[in-house]
């Protein structure tokens, strides 16, 4: 049998080119004892009593950007979702869909960026599926990712609610991955340039809740950016949330480049941020661990949770006015991750 | 704002049209207070010291097809992985990538497909996401479902291993679903219609483990067919594996399609169907087991483990003559699930 340096539609028939494809690219790149069983469903030991489960498919273009690309994102991001539940990712699957004619040996590199995202966040890929379409009927690669998470002793779900007078904190400056990719696939070249953020956060939230594990809800903004996790709290709390703009962190080369191209860094998209909402006693230690960890440095204390009960977010501007937050409504930021 | 008819990519951004979607397509169709809260993760109750995880993508074309669609197969390829290994399907993830302009009509369609496959299967739909690509980037749905079993107390994962003198038994007829799809891919009106078996086994197979304890290995004949199944058992195994090949059931009209387009019967995919090895003392019982389930009412032997250690998978044809099965090469049937 010929070795083919690109993804031919044979190697999504089940047969031995796929075989091919498993041995010689995802076994050795995601190495674990789990996964090379290569069994319908991979089997582990460690549950606990309650599990977090969640899914993310990346279909981000183009695939590789300053700061990242769609295999360091597809880990990071279901690990995120993960970690921002209260729970410890563990296990990882990985589903692939392959356009045919998509170069092997990109394919391996990606693999490679995921596998070094796994090994940094502490997690096991340990099953996979992937099917190639014909060319034409994909951009080259689509991943999803799902994911396992289990609960330390000790620590339970975030409660995710909201009470008066907590603060919201961000633990970065905002906008950086949905600009480092949108600045790639216009070939834009901003001076420094701008680098995605994407990282895996369970370290970083470890270590917040360590230090304040009274937190009520963590969110990552990802698509939809700082502002549709404001708008998602105020409404599912009820409870007014108000920002001030000046405290927000943004990047000056992401403010920049938001200002050329017309985007709000409020709703730009990040993969390696988080926003928190924690209680006034905790909020200084939060801040504190967050800053002491290399993803928090810059973290800032950004709003607080109002008295109000009528589920809005709203953003404090430098000259004092209050203006009201808005979910993305429309097609700004295609494809970011 | 307005309420389109149409996918578009709008849906994709993470703000007010996506909250629409989720809150107004797979919220009400996959219905259950886990998924209802949209967090970043899902939060379950009721881990065990094992799990099994699986994931698979699925890109079948067309999207309907007598006897199922692309929503039936991603729950029940998910639920059948899980239920080979030994375990009680319990929760799913379902990742979606949508083209630009799908009718939102037949998403809906395809979600209520899948709503009513995983309550047969008794099994929920927990987490969700959903990207959306503009048009050309995909072929209308691409739909991805990861899942996690737990083990009922008692019930160990397979050995997944082979003993000399163990039986091989087919829980049914062969191939409908290839064939089935590919009718309908190629517009071919056979008469009887071909229709897919797709479907949950985890009943049939929680019926033959009862019966048949000591059931040393599962595995759904999907991709590759029987044949994959069986080559991999030999490789893996070392032992020889030899199949009878008029022991093996087929469908009259799935046999009749198979000659008029040059198709193997035993390469040809089923979502329905399992392939089992038992030892000879547990043999009839799995059998009437299998047969006495709505799902494995054409179940028969078809073969057995020999002594001999050469990892072959071999038929034994109605002349008496044995000839080496090899799994699937080429491209025979692509976009099949």
């Amino acid at each position: 049998m010929n070795k083919p340096d690109k993804i031919l539609l044979a190697h999504g028939s089940g047969g031995s080119y796929y075989q091919q494809l498993v041995e010689e690219v995802f076994v050795p790149a995601f190495s674990n004892p789990v996964l090379s069983q290569l069994a319908d469903a991979a089997v582990v030991a460690g549950g606990t009593e309650q599990l977090a489960m969640t899914t993310d498919s990346f279909v981000v273009r183009p695939r590789f950007f300053a700061g990242g690309d769609i295999g360091r994102l597809a880990v990071c991001g279901t690990v995120n979702d993960l970690a921002m539940s209260g729970a410890t990712p563990r296990w990882l699957s990985c589903g692939m869909v392959l356009e045919a004619g998509l170069p092997i040996a990109e394919l391996q590199r990606i693999c490679a960026s995921m596998a070094a995202a796994a090994a940094e966040a502490g997690v096991a890929i340990i099953c996979g599926d992937t099917k190639v379409v014909e060319a034409g009927a994909a951009d080259g690669i689509y991943i999803n990712t799902a994911g396992i998470g289990t609960f330390p002793a000790g620590r339970k779900p975030l409660p995710c609610r909201l009470t008066p007078d907590s603060l919201i904190i961000a633990s970065g400056t905002l906008g950086d991955h949905g600009l480092a990719v949108l600045a790639a696939r216009e070939n834009l070249n901003f001076s420094p340039p701008l680098a995605s953020d994407a990282a895996p956060l369970n370290g970083l939230i470890a270590d917040l809740l360590e230090a304040a594990p009274d937190t009520e809800w963590l969110r990552d903004p990802t698509r939809g950016g700082l502002a549709g996790v404001l708008c998602e709290w105020a409404e599912k709390s009820g409870y007014d949330v108000e920002v001030a703009e000046e405290a927000i962190p943004v990047a000056p080369a992401v403010r920049a480049a938001c200002e050329l191209l017309g985007i709000s860094p409020l709703h730009a998209a990040c993969e390696g941020r988080l926003i928190a909402a924690v209680p006034p006693h905790q909020a200084e230690a939060a801040l504190a661990a967050l800053r002491a960890h290399p993803y928090g440095r810059d973290a800032a204390i950004i709003g607080r949770v109002l008295e109000k009960e009528q589920g809005r977010a709203l953003l404090r501007t430098p000259y004092g006015s209050l203006r009201r937050l808005e979910p993305l409504d429309g097609e700004q930021l295609p494809r970011i991750c």
